[in-house]
Formats: structure tokens, sequence, C-alpha cells
């Protein structure tokens, strides 16, 4: 099956304007994607990398430079995981990394269509069709280097293995039920105090158990709010808090000592993502307060580490920062080290593509929902085919074939940068 | 003082032809730089990030996603370090990284043009430049935000004082006597027996007391070549090892016992450069070899942890993937950690920029050359108008203002990418 062509789309929203998604570190981000369209002459696959606005231009760059080793080339949907190993082991594009950065998330982007699209020719959401593989052929995905003094391919079949019973009932329980949810709708830092309680008062009503404020650029305004929030959705119910890497080590432990009293259930992204000693020692400080990261993660060896560490309590993964294949390795690597998995979410798409990655995590890796919920932020979800379905705070799971990856065509078209109606008609 | 424009070229040179820098991971790289030229009106200043070719055009975008935050403003010559965190703090960009990657080293680009421009403005050459600036101001260069855990702003400044006795006698010696170099150019994986031999010997014969092999591709092929190049130089001659990121942990430990009795200096690169637990882990195993990384290693926090995880031995810094107010930091770092920086160098232009780093180090900072050798490779000096000079196996020291960054513009038109004469004309 032939690869036709890597078309790559720069997709922003203005979302700036209304300070949706401002952060301790993010002030004012202009949620976008480099979106990818993968054609071949099987269909279409959809992918994207994530951005917040400038430079999203540099992921459309480095997808394109993809493009040679993309078009025109067969492509095995029964070896995917060969298929990113040839993109990502690309010597003269690693350099940029290497497995990080633009070149990265643009590889993360293409190989995404392409899972979107073999799940699109198997008829099954993602999540099945990951989760229908046999342990080998999981296995087979992920890029073991690097890995194996972790964990080995052999020891992975292992545990995939291990986790075969009870498969068919955890699948019918997830149709059932959905996937656990929280949301970081009421805690953007540039909202005020009203909307701030309103909206956490309308995620309990909603089913949620768990809220998410940002933290980390004033500290008497962020024990105000957190003393706030924690008053209007009383004691049941997490608070978690992200300072979005806002602190040295030595803060990150004074700051989460002052909201203590409060009780956050995690601080996440405490500090720089690179800080794998740094989170360990945070970890060890603000306990029993949990640690979280991963969003900007920059690939598996990192996680690798934070896991050997003993650096975090919950791994956030994200779905557009690396690629399916390379986050099988990172599902696999939580499962042998007991750490449960909380992915990163909202952004424009994140949700709609994560979903599926918890859910092949429930069914087929972890086996399991305890202490996991998945990030939900109720934004721009309308500029999808197949958006998420959040009831009683839960991810309803997805049924149409596919990663849920593809925007509509008018979407893609008003907000094309710079071009688009929605740019062109900014005051 | 402001800025005009920010000029960004695709400067490419077709080195695969000739096997130049072939190594285990890097099979078949075509020396590339995305060249940067700020023109102020106090005249231009000069830069580039180092790719090995595929690419090159996303550092090219990166560079150009400055624009906005460059063209048009002030820069304060005696606030690089404020320009420097203008830049990287910017958080829209940040998001690609963060502090990784294409932006970061774009990023780079333009911080190291803007300090050549300084030197020039000062007439002195950049080593000097930096080395006559105040304890206070040096450290004011610095961005400390994530360091604070291992070495504080006054912590450093005391450092900095400390070196300041034996200041004009260093500095004199070095204009005297030059900076220890070694040379890589004997060790390239695609060489033939012959031409290792043979530029072995010469090497020795040229005054170097190190040279380099590279390794990992085949342990019978580099038991071979290991052999023989001891045989040649004999036993007096230092011989470093380098296996470009090609091992995992277990990997590389094997590997270096095998090579162990042809006594290797140090390891460089044996296994992800993400990995600081991993090299921690190689090097409790392998010594008395050394364990060296650093060229790949994304910023200064990643430097941070693998001095605290006492994971290297030697620090190769390179002065391209980070601009020299990181490299102030991490050349900080090492000197608090007493970890020795033997910078790498090589590709086009890397030996002519980072020779700046290791004589401002030897005057200012660390105040030796213990144990500090740094990486010399004969390719493409020809294309700048101030090359290195190597006289009995140390850098002469340079005396022309300005960071040596400049290529002539005969080599910027002739190497320009895909359009200029060299690419036009290939077979």
């Amino acid at each position: 099956m032939k690869v036709i062509a890597l078309e790559a789309h720069d997709v922003r929203f203005p979302t700036s304007a209304a300070l949706d998604g401002s952060d301790a570190m993010n002030p004012d981000p202009d949620y976008s994607a480099a979106y990818v369209v993968l054609h071949t002459e099987a269909g279409d696959g959809h992918g994207f990398c994530f951005t917040i606005g400038r430079g999203n231009e540099v992921c459309v760059a480095a997808i394109r430079a993809y493009e040679p080793l993309v078009t025109g080339r067969d492509l095995d949907l029964d070896d995917l995981g060969g298929f990113a190993k040839g993109l990502l082991h690309d010597s003269q594009l690693r350099w940029l990394g290497p497995e990080k950065g633009a070149v990265h998330m643009a590889a993360a982007a293409i190989v995404n269509a392409a899972f979107d699209l073999a799940a699109k020719v198997a008829g099954k959401p993602l999540w099945r069709f990951l989760a229908d593989l046999a342990p080998e052929q999981i296995v087979d995905l992920a890029d073991w280097r690097y890995l194996t003094d972790a964990l080995t391919p052999a020891d992975a079949v292992g545990l995939l293995a291990d986790a075969r019973p009870g498969r068919a009932e955890r699948e019918a329980r997830l149709v059932e039920r959905g996937y656990p949810a929280y949301t970081t709708t009421p805690g953007w830092l540039g909202y005020t105090d009203d909307k701030l309680a309103r909206l956490a008062r309308e995620a309990v009503a909603e089913g949620f158990t768990q809220i998410k404020l940002k933290v980390g650029a004033d500290l008497d305004e962020d024990v105000r709010r957190m003393g706030l929030a924690r008053e209007v959705v009383g004691p049941g119910i997490r608070i978690a808090v992200d300072a979005n890497q806002r602190w040295d080590v030595g803060q990150a432990i004074e700051w989460m000592r002052a909201l203590a009293p409060f009780d956050p259930y995690w601080i996440e992204e405490p500090t720089s993502p690179d800080d794998v000693l740094g989170h360990a020692a945070i970890r060890r400080a603000v306990a029993p307060v949990k640690v979280a990261t991963g969003e900007h993660v920059a690939n598996r060896v990192m996680f690798k580490q934070l896991l050997q560490a003993g650096a975090i309590d919950v791994l956030q993964l994200d779905a557009c920062r690396v690629g399916v294949t390379e986050n099988v390795a990172i599902l696999l690597l939580a499962a042998r080290f007991g750490v449960p998995v909380c992915p990163h979410a909202g952004g424009v798409g994140l949700c709609e593509v994560v979903q599926h990655l918890s859910m092949f995590d429930y069914v087929a890796v972890s086996g399991s929902t305890q202490d996991r919920v998945l990030e939900y932020v109720d934004h721009l979800h309308e500029h999808f085919t197949d958006p998420v379905r959040i009831v009683r705070g839960h991810y309803a799971a997805p049924a149409e074939p596919g990663m849920s990856a593809e925007m509509k065509p008018e979407s893609l078209a008003d907000h094309a940068y710079p071009g688009g109606s929605v740019w062109r008609d900014l005051p």
C-alpha cells in the first residue's frame, strides 16, 4: 500500500483572547496544530502536533522534512513499529533532537496518522485495534533501544500475557461506563474568582471527582484560590494543582508546604520536565502529596528514569509529544513500575486522541482504573468529526474507527494560519 | 542600538561523499549550518546551528520564528543575559522544547550572534571579552532557573572570585602556548585501516597526545581497529572511543570490557544523552575508563543532573546546541562539581566557536587545563574568515575580535542549499 502524499497544515485558534489555557508559564496560548493528512491507496490517516501558537510553522516545516521518507513508499500496516523506526532513526533528522523537540513531535504526528489509518482500515477505534493485538505484536511496536536496563521485550510480553485474563469483562465495563475523567476547566490562572467557583461547582454537579487548579505565579493568590476551591467542592473531591514548570526544587517544596492545608492531591510539573533528580527530591519532601509530570517529557528514556528514580507517583503521557509506538513503550514501563498513567489532555484535540491510549491501557496493559483519571478540558471539541463525549465524569468509549484525530474541513479552512477567515477577521 | 534584520541561511557541505564524519549512528552526514546574520546599527554578528543535513531547513524555520522577537528591538550589549532570556522564555516557542530541539538550537544561534557582535564592538576575541567581565556580570549572563539546588548565583560569584588570582599569568600562558587539543581526524568509522593508521601516526607526529576512534557498529571490527591504533601510537598516547549513542546500558558495559585491554581513555556517548542514570550505571561498571558525554545534551538542566548523579568524568559541551549564556552556566556547574570540560567540536565551525569557551574557562572559571582537551577535526576550516590554528597539538588563542563564527561570503553563496553551485554541480 503506497503513500500518495503527506499534507501539513498550519491551523491555529485564537484562544488567548479569553485566557483559556492561561497558566504560570503560558500566559497567552493560541492553541494550534501542525496537522497531518497521510494520503494512501487505502485511505487517509490524520494526526497532529499540538503547539500554543508561534512556532507551529516550525512543526509544519519538520513534518515536511520527513516527506522524502514517507511519500511514495510502501506503508505496511502490519509493521507500524518498523515504519516509526524508519522515521525516528533517520540519522540526519535525529540530529535535531535526538528524539526531542520539533522533529520528534513531527514524527509523532505522522506515526499517529498511520495508526489512525490502520485502525480505520481495521474498522475499529484505535483503543480496540491496539487491545486486539497479540502481546508479541504490541511489543514489536515499541523501539526498545535504551530501555532494556529497565524492561526487556520478553518481560513486556510476559506482562501483557499476565493482563489477558479479564479482558472481555473490562472491555464490556469500559463500553458501559466509560473511562474516569477529571477536569481542568475551572482552574485556569486568568479566570476570576467567580468564574473559578462557578466552574468548580458545575464540575462536581456533572459528576467529576477531581478538578485541577493552575498555580505558581503568586503564592498568596494561590493560597486564596485553593482555599476558595476547597470550600466550594468540599473535602470529598480531589484537587490537583499544576505549576507548569514554574519552580526550582527548593521553591516547589516551600510552595507546596503552604498549600498543604488545603489537601492538594498531586502537584503537577513542579519544575523542569528534564529534572528527574529534582522531581525525586520534591517527591520525598512533599509526600503524601503526589508528584506528577509528563506532558513535556521528551521521550521514553526520560520516562524510564522518572520511574527508575522513584521520581513520580503519576505518569502523564501526552498523545502527541511522542507517537503511539513510543507511548506503547511508556505504558509498558509504567505497568512494570506500577505507576498509574493519568494522561495530559486539553489543548486542541489532545482529549480526542489520548483517550484511546488510556482505554487500551485499561483493557490490555495495566488492567486497572484505580487512581487513574484522564484529563478533560472543555475546549475546541466542536472542530473534530468524532469529538469526545463526557458522561457523568467519564469519557465514553469511542466507537468510530480510527484515533478520533480528524478535524472538520471547515475548521481546517477557517483556522488556517495566517490566511483563514478567523485570523483575517481578528480585530 | 537597534536590530535592523535577522538573516537565516541554509548552508550545506556534501561531506557524505568522503565518509568524513561517519560513525555508528550517523553513517552519511552532510555537515550543515543554519547560519544567522544579526544586522544591527553597531554592525553584524554571526552565529549558526550545526546539523548534519536533512532538517537544516527546520532550524532555518526556527530562526525565522524568533524574528518578531528580534528585528526592530533594542539590543543592549550590556545585558545579553536579558536578551537571551527574552528569547528562551517566550512561552509559545518554548512549548516546542522546552529548552531543547530545533527552537533551542535556533535561539542559541541568535544568542551566539549577539555575543559575536558584542565582542567585535569591544574589540576583543570572545574568550577575552568574557574573561574580562566581573564575576557578577558573568553570573548575570546565565539563566539560573532550575539550577539553584546545585549552584546558586551567589556561590557562582564566589567561585569566580576564587579563580581571579593567577588570571594574568594564565592569559599570558594561553597566548604563548595555546589550549591543548586532541584529534578525531583518524577515527571515522568509514575509513580504511591504512587511512586510520596513517592519520593516527600523523597525529602523534603533529604533537597530539590524544586521538579518538569511533566505535559501536561491530565489536570484532572495533577490537581490531582499537588494537591497530594502539599499536601505531604506542602506550603513551591517550585513545578515546566514541559510540555516538549506539548502545543500551548493558551493551555499553560488555563492549567496553572487550576494548579494555587496549586502554581506552574515555568512552564517549555510550548511550542516549538523555540517560543520566544509565551513564551513572555505565560509569560505575567501566571504571577506570572515563565516561564522557555532552554534544547532544539538550540543556543546563540535563548537565546539572549528569553532575549531581556522578554520571560523567568528562563534560563535553557544544558551543551551538546551547548558546553562550547557557554554556556559561554549564561551565560554572562543571567547576562547582570539579569535572573537566572537554568540548565537542568538528562538524562545520564548531572548532572555531567552541575554542573561546575553553579559553574563557581556563582564564576565568576553572583556571586549569589539567585533563582538559579540546576536540579538533581537520574539516571545513577554510570557509571561515578567522579559522582555527593548531600549533603543536594546541589551539592558538584567537586574537581577532568576535567569536570566529563568520563564514566567507563565497562559501555561503557556493554552499547555499539547494541553489548553490556546489549542490547544482553534484553528480
